[in-house]
């Protein structure tokens, strides 16, 4: 029995280098049987615009402004945001206990946007033909550089028609997101994201750098160009490829069908792209996005993250940074079994039972031009 | 204004010392309107034995054994056991590559069980009497006294009327866990939990004990001794509190009424608790689990988990070891509004809009004696 096979049999962990973290596999482990909850499917029969939806062109949203005719994105600053620019500093106070040890805070100032992807309501990034997968790239693209410190190279005034209003401070990192699907706790099916962009860097990214600037100092390479390159000679675990961008189940992953988008190229942040990099891109994102809802013929709801140099701060951290793009789904065998992140998993250590190669080989196997939907709830009343 | 109130007004960061991790805290953002995806209440009205039940007495479980007709609790080997004692061994194989340093696993053994709190499939721990919780923190104990090396002092032959079947092989951690309700998961409402044990420490555990070993030797003393006598004199996140055990909603708490359970005394593991502080510890679990049932008057769902010594290992890292219990509750503002850890939380950071404190109050005005539960489905025909 060759490796690969013993690794498919047995229980094990997985090491993930990115994060520093381990996982547990147990592939023996599929033939549970299932009694738990079921999620409900999403709906379909869609308006293309839905005047009740208030990231819809023309709308009037929550708290103020009306939404432009927007022909393509639009960035507006979130009307809930969890950050704000400005607000109360905090000092620690001084005590004579051990508060100052236990009980530490700091103040986050930042900026919270939304991105609304297209203006048609009943579009996903599965819908959306790659040329108008572009435009959004190109939007997220202005947001990161028109937040930089005027002096990098990278540093670009966003175009007037963007909406883009710079803070007037200077932030650290900035998270591009996108939550799609009920089960994900999104509440509007129109296609946008998110950005929040924070004083310090989030506790994710910044685990990351730490590993990437470590290996880097002791292999002297990059550890995502190392394992994007690895990655493609083995094959198993590759799900999409362009001459630009691989997607892949990645070694470590912790949900069933997740996935990682690496630029091939040690790129530190989507101001380098090229025009053809960002075409490569957005391909692998449509390809990605559709073999995603064919896997349950659903539309299938995920996190989507993606991870870049901070906007500020050491050099060392942006040099060790390399553009990619994080998908977490959360459905495990069909459009209504999730997996849950809970017990064992909460407690002591993330477990799955698929192994990464068999995700990769459903996902390979499936159409990325293409989408079907038969599991849907047909809701005429929506 | 004072510190306190500067933190309930603005946007923060604050430290888990226990994990070396940092969460972001939004308090402003409570008003934030809602429209995602509800849970389903739990179903009331089951009956006190479901002849469908595999955990029920006297029923045949899916693979093979009969339950008997135990009177308190009851242990058997999980019929789909996430690790199993006998198997394969797994080595690195050799590369010429970067395998081994991007590819790495490693074999895990191990054993799981599954305790039955009660005969009675209709009652949760809130239901069942503190003198009955009381078996259960025993049956605990004689799991994790049986799985000690034999040279332990607190190496004890666990009961014959328990049937656990202790491995041959000594493993090194014991987690014992409860999941409950349907958002977590749960696949049956029998009161039940599980127990996993395997080789090696798994990554939470071995995270909070790397950071209390070294607190330990920079400040001489525990963190968790150090963190539950500064909760206790400050008071706000207390939630119930006894002569051997505190309730409280930790300071840097990730879900909105997470709870840790932690012993006054160090005690590095269940064994060394004194009768009357197992007594003290049922009682406190019994006030925690009736107050979660009656913030919204449902069955509330919750992940529990027990962190202690290791089984085997490294003395100092028993000796850095606390015991206490974290309880993970998904319900955010009503029993069918639940959080989602998605998005910016996968990607950046965790992040909470209703302080500890807050939470920590809601908890403590609420009865510990008495179950309301009126946010039921009453569902007669299941
Ligand atoms: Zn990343
Ligand atoms: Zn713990």
């Amino acid at each position: 029995m060759s490796d690969r096979e013993v690794l498919d049999d047995i229980s094990h962990r997985r090491y993930n280098p990115l994060r520093g973290s381990w996982i547990l596999v147990s592939p023996h482990r599929t033939k549970r049987p299932w009694q738990g909850q079921k999620e409900t499917p999403s709906k379909t029969s869609l308006p293309v615009f839905d005047s009740s939806c208030y990231l819809c062109p023309g709308n009037l949203r929550a708290v103020g402004d009306t939404n432009p005719a927007y022909p393509e994105t639009f960035v507006f600053v979130n009307d809930y945001s969890a950050v704000k620019e400005d607000q109360q500093d905090y000092v620690q106070p001084e005590s004579g206990d051990k508060s100052s040890l236990l009980l530490q805070a700091a103040g986050v100032r930042g900026k919270c946007y939304v991105i609304c992807f297209s203006p048609s309501h009943n579009l996903t990034l599965a819908d959306i033909p790659t040329e108008m997968i572009v435009p959004i790239i190109k939007t997220w693209t202005a947001l990161y550089a028109s937040h930089l410190p005027k002096s990098s190279p990278y540093y670009q005034v966003p175009a007037a028609e963007l909406g883009i209003t710079v803070p007037g401070d200077q932030y650290t990192y900035m998270q591009i997101f996108e939550n799609k699907g009920a089960a994900m706790g999104c509440s509007n099916p129109h296609p946008h994201g998110q950005v929040w962009t924070t004083t310090g860097i989030p506790e994710e990214p910044s685990l990351e750098i730490q590993n990437m600037k470590e290996y880097k100092r002791k292999h002297g390479a990059g550890l995502l160009k190392d394992y994007v390159d690895l990655e493609i000679t083995k094959e198993k675990r590759i799900v999409a490829l362009n001459d630009h961008f691989a997607a892949l189940c990645p070694w470590w992953a912790i949900w069933p069908f997740e996935t990682m988008i690496i630029c091939r190229r040690e790129v530190h942040s989507l101001p380098e792209l090229t025009e053809e990099e960002q075409i490569g891109l957005a391909k692998v994102i449509s390809i990605v996005t559709k073999k995603y809802d064919n896997l349950f013929e659903t539309n299938f709801p995920y996190s989507m993250g993606i991870h870049q140099a901070p906007l500020d701060g050491d050099p060392e951290d942006r040099k060790a940074c390399h553009l990619h793009l994080h998908f977490v789904p959360p459905l495990l065998r069909s459009a209504t079994v999730r997996k849950f992140l809970v017990g064992y998993e909460l407690m002591a250590e993330p477990q799955r039972d698929i192994t990464p190669e068999q995700a990769a080989e459903r996902l390979r196997n499936l159409s990325g031009d293409e989408v079907y939907r038969g599991n849907l709830v047909c809701c005429p009343e929506a």
